[in-house]
């Protein structure tokens, strides 16, 4: 028998019996009986409890719970929301070396940027400091990443600041600007804790990877743009961030407009913090390079100010930052008015997009860590960090790109690096805050320009470029909505195609003609595979996608045609009629009742035609519905089949030679 | 070797020969080679121009124009804007009987629903003869289903009628609200014809059956009970439509604002008009009896009221009907100012719902008798005749359910039964309207209640809950929408459940659990088949979705928890710990970045837990994609097989025993 192909096919081992005697090519099988299968029916309660589950707790949180004493659940229940008092237990030494130097890295990176970031957010300088000293505190006890790093960040700052602008000047009406952004600042808390507690996390996976790199590489490229001002010492500078507006502001105030010992301090230190970072690169060791360059640049610069007095000049430094803790701010919160529904509007947009970045960096490095991070208490942990944030005077903040990834490569062990930062970020509020006074604004220019270069991922793009062009289109068109347009146009173009993808998805799936690969029983797409070969007189369609409403029409009409030009075909080469139609079903994992219509005017359509529709292998909710609509019966629970192979060994005898 | 089950495993043929020669449990295989095909990479635009095809030309509709001279391709050009070009050079006297009998029987049934509806619609009565009169016309020389009956509907006009009242007062305002009337239809055929033309009729297809049905029933209790403002001679009638005013109404009126005369008249009609319905219903040769019944209770009941003068009696008549065709109305459409966007916004909602019903008529009749029909070509129609008709005083028009079930049981042949239909009410509006002067609202009442009485279809709904219970939450949810709120929220209610239901379908796919069915080498999900078995050592996880963005992250945590779970089960039964991870990925259908970034993911763990992953069956698109992100590479080509039993055999062997 060894060597003959047609032998002991085993995929066709449970052929009913009459097709076994009619058939003659198919002449050997094994005495296995298989049925298609059709799952107990289950009650609704538990179908659906299940469904609920499935979708709100895949990763079923309550795990740890089952089968405990009530005090135990309890002390886990309380661990569940502060995971401090888990891990705070094994805390050790070894373990506090790591977080010291990490937290003191991760310190020196986020004065500078903090001071930079808040005018983004077109709010003082001392607002950065203060998102960068509460918020880490509550997110270290809450949070159970171990390697991100709190703080505000360069996206979510120029967000804020554009759409609160939108509605408020802030030059004109500084109190009511900073009103608005703890309002919005109180909302997006509450947005990222609503979508946690009611475990709606999974909303914020339909911004698509393409889409995310395309915005924030449009993003920094808009914030780079925007550094120009301060970079080049210009005083009217466009409020627009759109890349036209911005080169006509730089290049229309080139001959009066730019101060050149600006300049020349800005190119400088900017040159030295890229140099850093290249060193870095080269060498991951050097992590800390790159690292503490930008306060270095701070320091030397601020001193280099101080004594050539350079602001007489026309540099412009920082003048004032606000001695201090984080003040009250829960009065400031608008709790009624139109200036309510502009907070909740705009946080509810900042806290998705912050909420995606923090969710990106989290999974990233748990995954690099192979730890656990349940996605919907993080989100609760970012979002109470943030409501309690508004109360104290910071604005939005997020888990940062650059400084977690100091963070990781400092060796930080637990989220105790960002109770460091927060220290040392306390005792600058507290002492050093009055040295920045002669801080040249073209530093901080540069320490931006140098951070948020990081954010155009080019590779990305070009793997997305290789892989997925549709993805391209996302990633582009949220890029240079965000360039050409705003921050919120590109951000709009990357939610609507990435739905547009989905929607596509859904509306026209793929279908394939399965052909046989030679020598086997083994039916695969003949695309795939050209040494795939037909079976005379019948046509193998393999559907690839649940048949819902959104797609069963396309589907039944896709299945036609494949039919009409399949039959074109064989006419041609003088093949027999088709005469059966076998519909792989093995990818179809749900039907709706809108798909069994779907099914039965294909059947009707096919009885028209004189063709047989077969079906092979429904999966178990499949099977059901078919039953509980009578499908089955209406075509003959014969025609359903196991495996292809079956399906085909059943039909071909029955083929008849016709001109 | 026959009765062997481990013999001859076909699906395991083109195993590797390393493994073939470690195995011992699989040591016959046939000497023929499969490996898993990398389709040759299709260049750009080749790629584009098929995914362009398939979403917008899914049908296929130059077919014809291929390969023919350029006269030729004029004239089938002209065919498809006109197909009764085509359609009526084969005319003959044999189907002129048909079209001539049930063209009869449809006007007979129009006349007086379209005096009904044009009330729902807050319109005088001759608006409803005069959309039965120029759009039919224009459909029969534009439209391709030959079965359908053109002119107003209930539910469209209840629609049309809400909505334009929630702008501007019928009864205040008359004249502006006819013209927004006409605007918001012009708007609706605009938006049918922009919706066929650029082939997105697809986008109809994402409002589902069980929704559609729910909301139809909802719409046809919201109309019955508004019936009964003229079925009990109510004088004060609110404006709302939802059942909790509208029983208030009725009953808050009881004692001195209904009339029993009116009451009397509709009842027997009534009575009259569901018998018949009956009789039709019992016996489909009688379906004429149905179809008469209307036009005969108006005769009746005029002659009635016009001998005993009961109008006297307080019971209110129609009064009057503007006599003569169509005028112009192309001067009173709004193309500026406020109303120009409520008349868009109104059109674009009602054409859309119009839609919906045309194109259901139309592919339910077009299965019936096996023709085709191009879903975008008959938007064009529609719309183009919705477009004229808005110029002629008619408001929107589509394809009515009942009449057209009569005109296919009238034994219509062509859509000339449309222009015979045309034809009479052309002359009822020029000779007859004066007769219908003393024609009782109460009858109409009568007769809209028992049309609409059709659109409750709870077989449909009972069907629904047996097969989809989310279905049938959608299907009562847009039920209840219409009912107790109005029919925009019902509307709104549908859609949202239909979108929800898409975007759970793509966010949370299946995943199952497969195993072997005893003596054979087909893998099955273990649930659908109790009798398959676990491989020791090896999970074998299908994954029954394309990986996007949107679900990538659930799959990746999905199937680690698979392993943990079953981890945990097969340590309970001291059987080896699971060492390799085998991913079926036959209903993959496609993959993106966000998709291969989770499966590197995936990888990762699974190296940490020291678990091998391999691959089974990946289809062209994604192996392409795999190879171009080099994911190939990273876990090794050698791990991925054809088919699930050629992985199995060649892992199965590695298993090493351990605790």
């Amino acid at each position: 028998m060894a060597g003959l192909p047609t032998n002991g096919d085993a995929d066709t081992k449970e052929i009913d019996m009459a097709s076994v005697s009619s058939s003659k090519r198919h002449n050997q099988y094994f005495d296995v009986h298989h049925k298609v299968g059709v799952p107990s029916k289950q009650n609704l309660f538990k179908e659906f409890t299940h469904t609920v589950k499935e979708t709100f707790f895949a990763d079923d949180p309550l795990r740890d719970f089952k089968d405990q004493p009530s005090s135990r659940k309890f002390k886990l229940g309380l661990q569940a929301v502060f995971p401090i008092l888990e891990w705070g237990r094994g805390y050790n030494l070894n373990k506090f070396k790591g977080d010291l130097i990490s937290g003191l890295t991760i310190a020196s990176l986020c004065i500078p940027q903090d001071i930079g970031y808040s005018k983004l957010a077109n709010l003082d300088p001392q607002y950065g400091l203060y998102s960068s000293f509460i918020p880490p505190l509550i997110y270290a006890c809450m949070g159970s990443s171990r390697d991100i790093a709190i703080g505000p960040v360069a996206v979510v700052s120029l967000l804020l600041g554009t759409l609160i602008q939108n509605e408020i000047d802030p030059i004109k009406n500084p109190v009511e600007y900073r009103r608005l952004a703890f309002t919005a600042t109180f909302f997006a808390g509450i947005t990222q804790m609503t979508l946690g507690f009611f475990r709606l996390g999974f909303l914020i996976d339909f911004l698509s990877h393409a889409a995310i790199v395309g915005f924030m590489g449009g993003a920094a490229i808009t914030i780079a743009l925007q550094q120009l001002k301060g970079f080049l010492g210009i005083k009217k500078f466009t409020k627009k961030s759109d890349i036209i507006s911005v080169l006509h502001s730089v290049f229309g105030s080139m001959h009066h407009g730019w101060n050149w010992q600006t300049i020349l301090i800005g190119a400088v230190f900017l040159a030295f913090l890229l140099f850093a970072k290249l060193i870095g690169k080269r060498n991951k060791k050097l992590f800390w390079v790159p690292a503490i360059a930008p306060l270095l640049s701070v320091i030397l610069s601020t001193f280099f100010v101080f004594v050539t007095h350079a602001e007489k000049e026309g540099v412009a430094i920082v003048n004032h930052i606000e001695k201090g803790l984080n003040p009250s701010s829960l009065h400031q919160l608008y709790f009624s008015g139109d200036n309510l529904l502009r907070g909740f509007k705009i946080g509810a947009v900042a806290g998705m997009i912050a909420l995606t970045e923090a969710t990106a960096i989290g999974r990233t490095f748990a995954a690099m860590k192979d730890y656990q991070l349940d996605g919907n208490k993080e989100m609760v942990a970012l979002g109470a960090m943030n409501v309690v944030g508004s109360m104290t005077s910071c604005y939005v903040a997020t888990g940062s790109f650059s400084r977690s990834a100091v963070n990781y490569m400092a060796g930080c062990q637990t989220a105790v690096s960002n109770i460091i930062m927060s220290f040392i970020v306390f005792l600058t509020l507290l002492f050093i805050t009055p040295l920045f006074k002669y801080t040249p604004n073209a530093i901080l220019a540069s320490i931006i320009i140098s951070a948020v270069i990081n954010l155009i991922d080019y590779e990305a793009a070009i793997l997305i470029w290789k892989i997925d062009k549709f993805d391209f289109v996302a990633c582009m068109g949220a890029f240079f909505g965000v360039i050409f347009g705003s921050v919120e146009i590109g951000l709009l173009i990357a939610v609507v195609i990435s739905f547009a993808k989905i929607l596509l998805q859904v509306t026209r799936p793929r279908t394939a003609l399965l052909g046989n690969l030679p020598g086997s029983t083994i039916y695969r797409n003949m695309q795939q595979y050209p040494e795939a070969t037909n079976i005379p007189g019948i046509l193998i369609v393999r559907v690839d996608s649940a048949i819902y409403f959104s797609n069963s029409n396309y589907i039944k009409e896709r299945i036609l045609r494949w039919l009409v030009d399949e039959e074109e075909k064989r006419k041609k080469l003088y093949r027999p009629r088709i005469q059966f139609l076998i519909v792989e079903m093995s990818p179809v994992t749900d039907i709706d009742t809108s798909g069994i219509h779907a099914l039965e005017e294909l059947y009707k359509s096919l009885q028209k035609r004189s063709v047989q529709l077969a079906l092979a292998n429904p999966g178990p909710v499949v099977i059901e519905k078919l039953h509980a609509s009578h499908f089955t019966t209406l075509i003959g629970e014969h025609n359903i089949y196991l495996t292809v192979a079956h399906a085909v060994s059943s039909c071909s005898p029955k083929v008849v030679e016709e001109a």
